[in-house]
């Protein structure tokens, strides 16, 4: 029987130039949220399907999850998010925990859906979340690490723009603005989330069932075209939410972050933000959508029956972040964990392994070709793999113990000793 | 409704000081194979069932794995193991791929069990395979990596011992030294594997079944009591296979690698070897068990319709190997990621910020007590973390711009300047 060697449709093989390009992302990532002091945490795969059903939403476990019965009967989904997962780990320990805790994670989720643009079945997700502060000074170094994290991977300001809204703001305009009962709200909310998709006139006409008059569609418009909270009607520029807002803005202008905005429309997706949520977005015309974003859910640990803890978080795709880096050319170059590759010439192999030892030795990464070809064929494997210097080992170098290293690049050769090898190799 | 706060049973949660010691296990893994020249790959957690109904064996695929169908009617299965997923990869590519190929991953893996010692439904394996080396080179680099994976975690030669067998060895007993049919084989090879765990008279009782005289047990016995290849029945001495393993564990020698035996009982799990097996096992009378294992299986990666391609590798669990680390008093002392925790004093959490940026700037990792509790809570959870540094930060500090650094371990206090705190952080 033969087998396709084709993957599972939605997933992606990554050889390793792409697993390179992975973990250049992944410890970029890294090294931003340690320096502001989080530490990774990680948990299992397979959850029972509960924690996603209480606030994943129904949608999610019942159309677009991984979702079976496992072998003795338990109810599964291969994990669609990290929340529900960090949320139920700190209850678990709610006591035993010192705060506020800053944990980071880099797991890989799944979600049943077409694979497409920026969507696939199985992606990687950074998740970054502080626990026990209940101050805008948790959401205020979140979105410090958002900006930071785009800095480290080479985004400039004017590539991305950080929008912030508040969900306690949102309720505040339903109820109190709009007047709409629970229901209207909830159809309003998932209008403005579509709003910047949509003609303007499609969006009137929706806007005109939910609020029933024009006098309605008049004050929903003023409150959409505002451009800062500034030109917000009177009603609501006195909020508290929108005091808050005003605060995070002017610590984030002390941090020297000013690519931000304020944004009524933006919702998020999931049914658990309390507070304020924010969203990373592509100025590129050619990438114009959201990236990442995150914001304040405090409910959440509380659902697994111990007291609320304040919480604040925020994912990041790594399927998003490639194309970002694709399309504004980020990309690094390729350049191999190897720092050597030993062609060995002549019936010298058993010497060119001791001379590999010595090199690892001294620290370096050296790989021999082992293989039983021509040293022209073993010098395009080396060039191939893109490692940045060969070692041509042969019986004259034995005898001199000086051996020919040549820069692939510049394609310079040098005789030189062990020592001078590594010296130049590592230096 | 009250959720559990329990994860799925035979899974972990690591809490950031578990995962800690898991990163510092992976970390040595990368750094070793790294240095051989290896690359690191991945692929998908889910996979068409049938590429593990070719090789993994019936057993496994039936009754211990995660399989279900998907929302589209596809058989698929959270990998047991990475190997079919690697040969279906070469395959893929088995002609642009600059060979000898090193590859490695560490990947999550599922098995459907009891949870028990050393074996967890989910655990994590690295992989390392060489591709395109049909030599005893490649067996020879392998062990090779093997014991220096163990010499990086602190193992010396006498806490365990590497055996090697060979499947080619093993076929040439069955049909011509033992003179046994297909099926018989079969049955000897299953009980050779469990012969270290039984009684003697069991051994004996079984073997005679299989072999039907009191003659044939006498050979066999005579052969399970060879304590080195010279021991061996003169008829077996002189096959192919042993002048092989004779070779390896000379040029091993010439590698200073001396704790190998030859161990005429080894079979390995899995159908797919081909040639030369190996197995590490554990010294330790209290935990003597194999820690991990690999060899050649040239016949896998041609099961995907491409011309053959050879290849040998092994897997190491990390279960298995923090039971080691354990067990042999082995495990790192526990270190934070991050270097200093700023606890401010006073109403100056702004000002701290300030501090907490120029610190990262100069390269450290850095959290600052964002929380609104009084100073010595905030002393007491850096503490907690084992962040080795504490900064204290007031208002007298702010203005002389000397701030307090303590060391956790000494308590010794010092007044110093951003740069001194730096300096003495990460000199």
């Amino acid at each position: 029987m033969k087998l396709s060697s084709q993957g599972y449709k939605g997933t992606r093989d990554f050889y390793p130039e792409d697993k390179r390009l992975q973990k250049y992302l992944f410890s970029t990532w890294r090294k931003v949220v340690e320096s502001y002091g989080y530490e990774e945490y990680d948990g299992p795969m397979l959850e029972e399907t509960e924690i996603y059903r209480a606030k994943s939403g129904e949608e999610l476990v019942d159309q677009q999850s991984y979702r079976f019965e496992d072998r003795g009967g338990r109810d599964v989904t291969m994990r669609p998010e990290m929340t529900p997962t960090v949320a139920r780990m700190v209850a678990a320990r709610r006591q035993e925990l010192s705060y506020p805790a800053r944990w980071y994670s880099i797991p890989n989720l799944w979600r049943y859906e077409r694979p497409q643009r920026g969507r696939l079945r199985e992606h990687w997700q950074l998740n970054v979340d502080i626990f026990g502060v209940e101050t805008i000074d948790a959401e205020l170094e979140l979105i410090s690490i958002a900006h930071d994290l785009m800095s480290a991977i080479g985004a400039t300001d004017d590539m991305y723009t950080i929008k912030v809204n508040s969900r306690q703001l949102t309720a505040i305009i339903m109820a109190d603005y709009l007047e709409l009962d629970g229901e209207k709200s909830h159809h309003m909310m998932k209008l403005l989330d579509r709003r910047a998709k949509m003609e303007q006139s499609a969006f009137e006409e929706e806007a005109m069932q939910i609020m029933g008059t024009q006098e309605g569609v008049n004050k929903l418009k003023e409150l959409v075209e505002a451009k800062s909270m500034g030109d917000l009607p009177e009603q609501i520029r006195e909020a508290g939410p929108v005091r808050q807002i005003q605060l995070l803005f002017t610590h984030l202008r002390d941090n020297r972050i000013t690519n931000v905005n304020f944004d009524v429309s933006l919702m998020r997706g999931f049914d658990y933000y309390t507070d304020i949520v924010f969203e990373v977005f592509d100025n590129s015309p050619d990438n114009n959508r959201s990236l990442f974003g995150g914001g304040r859910y405090d409910g959440l640990v509380g659902m697994f029956g111990v007291e609320p803890v304040p919480t604040a978080g925020f994912g990041v795709g790594d399927v998003t972040m490639l194309d970002f880096l694709e399309v504004h050319n980020l990309k690094p170059e390729p350049r191999s964990e190897t720092d050597v590759y030993i062609v060995a010439v002549g019936d010298v192999l058993r010497q060119a392994q001791g001379v590999a030892r010595l090199l690892r030795q001294a620290g370096l990464n050296v790989a021999l070709d082992i293989s039983t070809r021509k040293a022209d064929k073993k010098t395009k494997s080396g060039v191939a793999k893109h490692v940045p210097y060969l070692l041509f080992v042969g019986e004259e170098e034995l005898n001199q113990e000086r051996f020919i290293l040549r820069n692939v690049k510049t394609q310079e050769e040098e005789k030189l000793s062990l020592e001078e090898i590594s010296q130049k190799v590592k230096p």
